[in-house]
């Protein structure tokens, strides 16, 4: 089956290039983001001030090719692309956990941010503990990888 | 922008119902699903049986029109659609964790599921608690809201 999918709002940050970008967010939590939502989905922002994290999910629209399988960022490995975070995956969504600084009507102020400049966004959802932290959860091949703030140039 | 996605893989789980259903599979722990990855993504499997957690990003494809406010089956307040993780939402996508319990091939026995049975896949991510788990976040108007099993039948 196919379905389409609509860009919801557009989302800004201080990421121009894939070599400024942050892996996850959580590494660079000083990168300020705005999510700007389009004025005919604003009013499905009620109560979201409420929140203090939220789920993005976006499209990675300057990822390139799929794979399959490839190397991540974390590591000289080859993994599935469903074990890794990798850009250029099957659908090309991307999630992220930010932090919600401020809403501004339609335009909301998120902290750890880690998406370039201009992506579109598609949905956000509200991130509840009960329902989504697992500090528990092991972290599959990346338990024994050290953290790179950056991704290795491969290109 | 528009953009189009392809059914990767099968969601099945013993709920055929939206009643049978539970709110969030960390409510249900017992819940045992199957995903079947369709055979030409397979590939993509590799090294993810080395995670204990992960992400499904879904179609909630028996959910009816799209809402842009509603009432939250936890709540009797109507909240905006990107304030909940209610199903009638624009690009109808859920997004859910569920712990790993086994790979079979192609096949993932998951456990934590609240997905109806026969939901398509669209993508999965492996959940890093790193990145993912912030046990520190607040629970936005669920703070205050005692926890429903099922949904209301407000049908």
């Amino acid at each position: 089956m196919k379905y389409e999918i609509t860009q919801i709002g557009l989302i800004r940050s201080p990421y121009k290039t894939k070599s400024e970008c942050p892996i996850q967010g959580a590494a660079a939590p000083e990168g300020i983001g705005r999510i700007e939502i389009f004025p005919q989905f604003s009013q499905g922002l009620k109560s979201i001030e409420r929140f203090s994290h939220l789920f993005l999910i976006f499209v990675f629209d300057r990822a390139g090719d799929t794979i399959l399988t490839g190397k991540p960022f974390l590591d000289d490995e080859e993994r599935g692309v469903f074990a890794m975070r990798h850009p250029r995956r099957p659908n090309s969504l991307g999630l992220s956990v930010v932090r919600l600084v401020e809403r501004r009507g339609s335009e909301l102020v998120v902290a750890e941010i880690d998406v370039l400049d201009g992506t579109p966004l598609i949905d956000i959802k509200p991130y509840v503990p009960r329902f989504d932290a697992r500090e528990c959860a092991g972290s599959g091949w990346l338990a024994d990888k050290e953290f790179r703030e950056k991704p290795p140039n491969r290109e």
